[in-house]
């Protein structure tokens, strides 16, 4: 005789690109890692055989697509197609970390947009919800028509820079290019600080003669930026900055990728401290100056909600106490 | 007994949102504009009867989904709807004016992206093709997976500026709010000038405490927006910029919708000239000052080079001569 | 620790074209409108935010896409797509009065079919069921492949021409053109009546040599219609019937919209009383004559059984007690 | 050496439902017949081999989904996917009797609208336009969202009545059931005659219970329908016009399928001539009065005007020289 | 005042192709039939109504797509349009004999894919899930997107012959052809037998030079095939192999269709005992020796586990207790 | 003025799997090779800029999915995604080795069918047809429903031998594991030979004790597999035939991946040559006896009749002379 259907449980993966925050997670929302096997075969293909049920279930499936990026898509892509054939109720994709997301439009002719992209092979993979962190452009959540929820960093680097004293009219924050002043402008909000804004001609080839917009003389500055890739942009506005009479750097990131020698160009940089998240694992070199914030609680705490079809909205507020 | 078929023939069609931009291009395309009715009844529907053949045939539908936006959304694609099922071989939209665009993100919990909704109704209802100009947010490209050509507006206006002289250190290009400063960047590219910034707490509440990043004292300003609305923005940084002792001050937009008694508030604000192009077709009152530059001929030649399958990277450059 | 998510729960929403029928179905149903904000800013568009959380719920929009209609589509499907985006488990949309329901075919050569495309834009935008009340033509159900219910006025009609004595051979009931006959059928049998036609020549100029087939003479006549539109067809339906000798002139619409001065037209014209649901919610002059038929609870049964997965089939019967 | 490709071809290919007429269109469109083997296996499945390449052609396939409607629905979709993953340029259905058209409404509770499932497959299966004739109800026309150009027969039978002399008052057209009104008022307006109706209760026990709504006392009375199917309904019809004094009787039917003993039952009613196109071919008997109009000329001349992508519209009208 | 909506019920209907396999697979699972009615039309249409509500539910189509497998295939669609229309929570269907399964790849050029095709038809139906026994291809798994669980009938066969104690090296499984030597090979691997392979060349018309490759000399041969068809390859298989010397033939397959006088030519043959199992209901003649094993109860395991959400890996071993 | 439109012209491009392959066919076909800058930054990502106007033309992409296959998918799908973007007329990929493709099936609970998924993701990008030589299953060709034209190699090996003159009852053709049949029965008939199969139990951890099925005794025997990847099904295969007294032992495969230490394996294999074709270019170290057979002619034929719409069919068959 056949019984009533019980309710889909809460099933959470980790695949092989950061599997450090997924297990912190797992750990945060008190939820045990699912069984899979992910195997890279000699000629490069990825076979992935999930080794429980997933049978009626919500998946949550963790996976930066960080170096080697197309790698960890395939292994992601993959693992949603065993999913949905495996009978799933839902997969959900945490992806702490969106690779290709700055090539978000078509910057000079027959240019691909490849995010765009990326966001169709999900959907049509077999991806119900993507959950993210700090996205490089917010419109990418509109290259979706499911369900995505962006989770900001900004009220964790906020209570860092508050715990650190770095409030006021002292501090300037930094944006270290002409187009995210947004999230400058965010970041001085909660610190009660005035902004500034390093500006370069279009040209890339004369990148050294940025100069910087607004004051920042006699200010502890915070240089702050959605990604930190080769480390250039960080190390050439802490250049300009302490040129122009700043009396402290610092330089905060959602995403360390620590790219192409980062390690290297950074320590040369007068930079005291440098903050990321721990959306990004990555073996390169890494400056002895760099704190990782967690963003693992956080995550955790969103998949519990949605799960449990609570709202989000209360994540994305910062309350001091 | 049966012959070749020929070649699909271009036939250009105007909706009823801008008909003397439609006009303009049809003229400077040298094709003329295709007959059709379009009724609106008492009821508000809107009735379209294509009064030529079709078939076969790549058609370009001239339509700004400006004031009043959603009957010029459904006029478009009804439009549309009405091509694809006589038979028509493509169906190409040229929307000057995109409404609807600054809705491109979730700002704040449980909001729509308006702007990727228009995008999906838009190659729903069958739409092969987008020609736009100035997109609000260059990553709305990206909603859509059909091409979109999106015609850049600056080369005009850095024409506009040199003509009158408005070029080197003695001018500076202002954005007047902090997240249009890529705009900026790219008008101070062509006249050889440096950029300045109005930045505003994230509370609209307060916008009168606007303050200036840059240096505009002794210099001409030309503050520079995608889209000139009610008209405040420029007005409150005409103010800003005054008072911080700019010698000049102009301002240009790609669009202008004059909304919401613009013209009131525009005639008491500080400017000497505000240029727009002709993608919007209002009738709200304007100030005196306003000069209109045809985007016409632009359009024209962009609607040719795709009919004739010609690259359209050369128009997105400006050559002085 | 997680938990088990609870099931999903029902939240009706109310947009603006007819919150007083919205009103009446929530408090059939018991339960309460949730709360939306919807503006409509001086450039014409429509800015929605959902000011409660929808995430897993059933969500129930009522809008009528009555006059003016563009509009009142545009906030239904920005209102769909901010519950999707919002992770709402399911959309259904309740539309008492389904506007651009006449076009529904091609009827010369080029003409769209909105129907149709408002049906497709319906579903693109993530509608996942329709509530309609009285369908122009029960064929444009086909236009979806989602469940559409289609409740029936008719029952509502007859007990109201049963509760007036208005039964039996001294009634016929009459169609007011040639395309409604059904309607009459389904209206006669009802009432144990005969039933009669207004036959016209193909050409709408000549509307005014429209003639019955049938017998009216000494009768009380009903004449039944689906949109009550400008009231022409009613009035010049009762001048034919008046004077083919009918004793009394009933009429029956279940869509009242009033447009284009209709009050004028109707108050002209002899008829006794008009019934009409409250399907459109309109601001046009009535004449005094209508009876309005609430619809409310109706549709609220109707939404608690879909919701409550219990079968509709009985909303569809009529039964005497 | 790579040479520019040539335009695409038309080729037109008969299914085995009705050779006769696509012989016929075949000759007036002076295209040969396509070559290709269907055969049946004794499991039932049907296996298509095309014997001539039709790579970058436009492909015509005619096929009425007549009886058996099933098998020649199947082949139909065979046919349609073998010519898509053989390269044709476009696939286009001439379905000269469209099978299950009158599934296109919900009558009663969970019921199918097979009409629109059929729509659904043909387009799944990869059909780029639909040609068909007289369709059963317009509003299938919406069922599709690709173009569907449906012919009419009315001005082929109009012809044959006008050379007929059957014309004027002394003419009435009858509809023989309350829903096909439109019908019989498009032959009346060819013919300058009035039009009747047969009427009955909903209930179908109760056939023999019909009776007329107009007059047809003293008059010539066409029956016009568009299926004859079990020819139940033009019998009784007949009887019942015969009845109330029509003096002689003529039916009219754009699709023949003359199914469940239809030639028995149209013997024995009092109808002097029955004319049907050549949409069906059947074997089953036929009553000795029956005469086809074919119109494989009305389709060969739109096939030819599509593939030479020249308004159809002209043939929507009956010229009488 | 609204209740909490309960679970998706089961419920499982029976389509007219094998009623038989339907109600032992109800028994079984201990599920009654539910209610609804399919009739065929004199024109041959299928109409279906279901006859208990379906709304919220999970449903169960059982419905081989075996002889004739046109008309079954469309009363299977034409019931998921249904319960699709009639707001099922979910479609599932169950094909113990999937039809057309052997067209899944193009064989010679221009042929179509008509096992991808009926996927595509069925899922664009609205099936939401697909349980077959045994598909001739396991690849035709991956023609579907949706979940698709292909139960194994070899532990069925298995145990049959291990009771028969056909087990080890006096035993030789034979392929009869030379593309099933997977499937020769599984129930090898369960008899502890070697196997043989019956090569024909290429070309069907010399089908009568087969010849063995391997030994079967002194041994009792099982010839296994997933489809018996005609009867032919299982009739000159067991010719070759008793001309090689085998001393007992056995002929099992999955599926048995008898089609094209398969009795008689199965009578002739030297096969000592025949087994299929009830994946097919058929009125054509079977030789004697034929022995049907049920599948009905592997398959109601498996609709419990999938409505129960529960593993269905289990169903895929065999083991001996 | 407007001029009428050229004709689509065929743009060839090559990415950078296989550049060797792609020069070949530009060369065989007449058509140069497109300009294109494909870049690897340092984060891993691909960013593609198209150096030539493709609007409006036939692209033709060449990328063999060999190792790193994730990489190179990536590749080409990002260029699918900015031809798209620029307005090609139509983009074909030409794949002349298919990574993924024996991921065709779920071999155990809970897998992928990754080439199913490659398939899917192609498609969404915007991949209009799609040409690969000897895919792995021929029921790949179906994951598709686009056109995919599989062109074979056996005719090209079929000339090899029998250059050689290793036709005939003296050769034998062998199949190394019992999936294979199809290819080796492929194979004897153009050398009218006959066949034999390795077989092994189900279970990998027993491979070595596989044996032949079939006679090779004082035989050539040529043993042929689609993929050569590890070497070791080759290596171990010919141990056994040699085993079993072939006089001399061939190897031939259409697919050389040569990873994992391929070349090792091979060197200590008693096989005389190793024949594959040039559809893989990788770095890996290959064994002294390894023979390339290019195929980019017949690819290079392929795409020319693709581009001029000539049928294939002729390449399909190996002629003689």
């Amino acid at each position: 005789m056949v019984n009533q259907s019980a309710n889909p449980q809460l099933k959470l993966f980790s695949l092989t690109s950061n599997t450090a925050i997924a297990e912190k997670i797992a750990k945060a929302a008190g939820v045990p890692l699912g069984k899979l096997s992910s195997r890279q075969f000699s000629d490069g293909e990825i076979m992935i055989n999930i080794e429980e049920s997933v049978r009626g279930d919500d998946i949550y499936i963790v996976q930066s697509t960080s170096f080697p990026v197309n790698d960890h898509l395939w292994e992601l892509l993959i693992m949603v197609d065993a999913c949905k054939r495996a009978s799933a109720n839902s997969v959900n994709v945490v992806i702490p970390y969106f690779g290709y997301s700055r090539q978000d439009r078509i910057a000079s002719s027959r240019e691909p947009i490849t995010a765009k992209l990326v966001a169709n092979m999900l959907v049509k993979a077999g991806v119900d919800r993507v959950l993210v962190l700090d996205l490089h452009a917010v419109q990418v959540q509109g290259f979706f028509d499911i369900p995505v929820d962006n989770l900001f960093t900004m009220p964790l680097f906020a209570k860092h820079y508050i715990d650190l004293g770095l409030t006021g009219e002292d501090v300037v924050v930094v944006s270290p290019k002409n187009s995210g002043v947004k999230r400058a402008r965010s970041l001085a909000e909660y610190l009660d600080a005035p902004i500034a804004i390093i500006d370069y001609s279009e040209d890339d080839s004369h990148r050294e003669q940025g100069y910087i917009i607004g004051d920042v003389k006699g200010k502890k500055a915070i240089l702050v930026d959605d990604i930190l890739n080769t480390g250039k942009t960080f190390a050439e506005a802490a250049k300009i900055v302490e040129r122009d009479g700043a009396t402290e750097i610092y330089a905060v990131a959602s995403h360390g990728l620590f790219a192409g020698g980062a390690a290297e160009v950074l320590k040369m940089a007068p930079i005291k401290e440098i903050v990321v998240t721990d959306s990004v694992c990555t073996t390169a070199p890494k400056p002895d100056n760099v704190k990782y914030l967690s963003a693992s609680e956080l995550i955790a705490e969103a998949i519990i909600r949605i799960y449990e079809r609570q709202p989000l909205s209360p994540l994305f507020t910062y309350s001091e106490d």
